[in-house]
């Protein structure tokens, strides 16, 4: 039997440490396949690009393993390996990241590691993001490996039935003290904005994002509730967004006009 | 009492038919007030701007009407206006459109117009996109208009309270035949890709991502079933992602490790 065919891609770049670690999982169980974005893309959400053209390069970076840099987003990336590069071969996995930064809470709408793993899932591929707390480069990802090759393991072993799409994230604690999995929904926080404010060398104003992120709720089901607490957490996730207990009370409007 | 304010954007661009038709609708039921992309952002999903300087610059182009063009994403405009130029005041509703092509059904995931509407909505402001089917900018917007009119009038009055975010989409027919709202669910669709393949001047190999839409399963309560049956549809929506359905299959995966 061939090993299963496991889609790679990530929202840092393809240099980043945490692909690299990532294929390494993905070998363990099947034949990693590498399309990454060429730079960072951090914080482009579900972006695709339309209105130009998108370049794919084949790289010699990861010893043994087909690997592509591609001008696009995260999004593109899964896209063209679906469509373009592997539109003969059925892609049994996608994973995405290891990404230097939670996307736990609120941040799975603005990743382009959850997007890439969003959309390999809208074509009905089993996907998953992981995404790490720390966001520095030399952080420590050995604990991050362990728990990601077996969450890999469960999944091609068919564990997951009524999901398409897992959101994980590890704590930035030193891997031996971390506790274990948590499976979680999505917790209540967000981001609270300031920009920074200031001139350009021509005297014109610009702004520039910055803010931090705040815990809303401290529910002990959440992601946010995990991480904290020294868990990995994974949140089944989803692309339908109706807000099914909101229908109701808009029923009205379908009276508004005598049509 | 002080007319409402209503912050205005879109995905299309500050210059579309679009927006200066929901900046009409705006203006008939409070303030509005404009910050807006300074060139299309369509595809935009739900991108922000962090690692470049963004800009604004004030534009005198809607007769007596505030309003800014902006160099981010739909979702920056949003983030700006709150943070920056709104710092002080509330923002009574957020309307984001009206888009030149559906937000319907998946749509609503690359959509740079629901993203907009989106970012406002995590921000606790009630929120409305509205889309038309037609891409052409030279569509026939008044019926959209005579809709978007009482939909923005039904929220100012407090039909929301289970909601903070609907996904409006206006079929391509006459404003004549249009039959009236439906609240619908996200109808389940998706892109069938393909890329156009060539070489450039240099007879480097590029790749533009094409494709059409493809309804996937034809439900009377979704959204798209309204488009085609000549309905405007309306789907509450949310920005929890959690697949709440899928939690309990995964829970085996707490009891991987022996912590």
């Amino acid at each position: 039997m061939s090993k299963p065919l496991i889609l790679v891609t990530n929202d840092d770049g393809i240099t980043s440490p945490g692909i690299r670690s990532l294929i390494a999982c993905a070998a363990e169980y099947g034949q990693p396949y590498v399309v990454a974005p060429d730079s960072p893309q951090s914080g482009q959400g579900h972006a695709i690009t339309l209105t130009e053209p998108i370049r794919l390069k084949e790289v010699d970076i990861f010893k043994g393993i087909t690997a592509y840099e591609c001008s696009g987003t995260p999004a593109d990336c899964v896209k063209l390996a679906k469509n373009v590069l592997l539109r003969d071969k059925t892609i049994d996995l996608c994973v995405s990241g290891i990404n230097h930064g939670s996307n736990a809470s609120i941040n799975i709408i603005y990743s382009g590691t959850m997007s890439a793993a969003m959309e390999a899932s809208i074509e009905g591929i089993p996907s998953i993001g992981f995404s790490m707390e720390d966001y520095s480069y030399k952080a420590d990802l050995t604990g991050c490996v362990k728990y990601a090759k077996m969450i890999i393991a469960s999944v091609l072993d068919g564990a997951m039935k009524e999901n398409k799409l897992l959101n994980v994230n590890f704590p930035k604690i030193p891997p031996s003290e971390i506790k274990g999995i948590k499976i979680c929904r999505q917790g209540k926080g967000n981001w609270q904005e300031t920009f920074l404010e200031n001139k350009d060398p021509r005297d014109q104003p610009y702004y520039w994002l910055a803010g931090e992120f705040k815990t809303i709720r401290h529910e002990k089901d959440s992601d946010l509730w995990a991480l904290q607490n020294g868990y990995v957490s994974i949140v089944p996730s989803k692309h339908d967004l109706t807000n099914y207990k909101g229908l109701d009370e808009l029923k009205f409007m379908e009276n508004l006009f005598d049509a």
